[in-house]
């Protein structure tokens, strides 16, 4: 089975859940979850209604039931409101789902969306479900991985300024990430080259406006003569297209908005998150507890679907 | 007439040209070249064949041929080769075309690439046509306009590095750049917002990586308390997207790859390229020459039938 964690319940995590499980074979998924929560988001209008079965990872699911590994931790909660519980409770729901996918009881783990400042106000220290997984299974530093159609993109930076991400763009930070997402690649069973994108446009033109492509260059030929298949720089405005086109398996963009960018507005909604280089794979949407529509029942459920789809498929080529 | 310029004739322009005005009213179009030109590069395998009428901008054109304004300064060339004499006709063309559009007898330009290398070879300092449009019309700082469906971006920089394009982002740019935006919008006839992008992840989430956006923010301030329409600084992961959905009439992109990027990866067949804030509106292409495929028969003509479509409904509202 595939564990699915509801994240912060006050958020639109369930619901998109159960709206993304009835276009799947529910027994296939595993809800971690109060099962509380579960019934009251059930109630929601234009949210399905599911039989609960209370059940444990090792256990067969079965068709037509949300079957809920029930962790009895939130005895109520509102919707759209930051609640220390909520943020205890999601980070517990994670917990479990990590910790049985450790013991090889679940193939992999689909997340909803978590609120920072809950889990901050649960005294919890994770800004994330990233640095959650890292704590949680001793995981340096996992790497994240974008995919919308054919399109698959590494970050060799994320949340730093975009002067600061610049910066770095060092061979030493290419020497490390390039091996790491092929690695990365062959966990998903993926053949092809990573294509690794230009900092400056025209990769600067033969040294025209900006010269750290030859740092790259430099990085991508020292991985190539340990037969690692990458190549590039390739110029940013044409490698996500290409990679598209299917000429590359991924790309490793240069900064946060430079593979955000391309996947967003190619397909906003069906981009989802992958976290690789863990002993656990885990996938998620990359929307956020959108509390400004929790509790109505009007979630958009596409990007969860994306990720039962991915999450299915991975589970199935691996056994 | 719209007027149509073939570019460096050793590239794909004439062949894009002809393949498009198949998919048109022939009439609608005048293709500014040497008719010999047009003549070989209709006897490349798979280029549509028409009768070639001579005739002058000021007439009306006829259906099922090709109207061409015959600029005869071209006795012959070879396809893929960078040539001086190929050069100077291509910049030919093009002067004839916007001085025939200075005197209104045709409604706007399109144009098909042409060789920067070529164009200096011929002795010319231009590096392409927003230059040569620059030169021709007076016009200072002509301003580029990408479009690909309902989403069009302007840029801030363009051809500098991405640290200095960072640099570039200030208050007295900004407060330069959001007006003729908005003004070049208004000569497009457009309604609705211009949304300038941020420049930072999550436009820095708070001043927590990079202060860019205080920058962005005032200066945005400013132009609406002046009643222009303009908002932001806009997420850049999700500024496009939201324009593709109707939210804004177009974007300010902060540096030359955040615009490309989206535009390209969304659609790069499709994206073209207007040059605005000039006496002459002119539609293009986005792609080079590519001589690698040139004389070939084998370019594909999307880019240019999008072209024309754009430049038939720009004169069909003005009229």
């Amino acid at each position: 089975m595939v564990a699915v964690t509801i994240g912060d319940p006050a958020g639109i995590g369930c619901e998109i859940v159960l709206k993304a499980l009835a276009e799947f074979d529910s027994a296939d998924f595993a809800v971690y979850a109060d099962a509380r929560v579960v019934e009251k988001t059930m109630r929601l209008p234009g949210v399905p209604q599911f039989p609960i079965r209370r059940i444990r990872a090792s256990d067969v699911g079965e068709s037509g039931c949300c079957n809920v590994v029930d962790i009895p931790n939130l005895p109520d909660f509102e919707f759209s409101r930051i609640d220390a519980r909520c943020g205890r409770s999601a980070y517990e729901y994670f917990a479990r789902a990590v910790g049985d996918a450790m013991k090889g009881l679940v193939s992999c783990v689909c997340t909803a969306p978590v609120h920072k400042v809950a889990l901050r106000a649960a005294g919890l220290d994770a800004a994330g479900h990233t640095e959650m997984l890292s704590q949680l299974t001793g995981a340096e530093d996992p790497l994240t991985m974008f995919q919308v159609d054919g399109l698959r993109i590494f970050f060799l930076s994320r949340h730093v300024s975009l002067v600061k991400a610049c910066r770095m763009v060092t061979r030493e930070r290419l020497l490390d990430y390039i091996p790491r997402c092929i690695a990365a690649m062959e966990q998903l069973g993926l053949e092809g080259e990573l294509a690794v994108a230009g900092l400056n446009p025209h990769c600067g033109d033969n040294g025209l406006f900006g010269s750290e492509e030859r740092v790259i260059e430099e990085a991508v030929s020292a991985c190539r003569s340990r037969g690692l298949p990458v190549c590039g720089p390739v110029s940013a405005d044409s490698v996500f297209w290409q990679c598209l086109k299917g000429r590359y398996a991924a790309v490793l963009s240069l900064y946060h908005d430079q593979g955000h960018i391309a996947a967003k507005t190619y397909d906003f909604d069906r981009t989802i998150s992958l976290t690789l280089g863990c002993p656990v794979l885990r996938l998620s949407v990359d929307h956020g507890t959108a509390f400004d529509i929790a509790g109505r029942g009007i979630a958009d459920e596409t990007g969860m679907a994306e990720v039962f789809a991915k999450a299915l498929s991975w589970t199935r080529r691996r056994s």
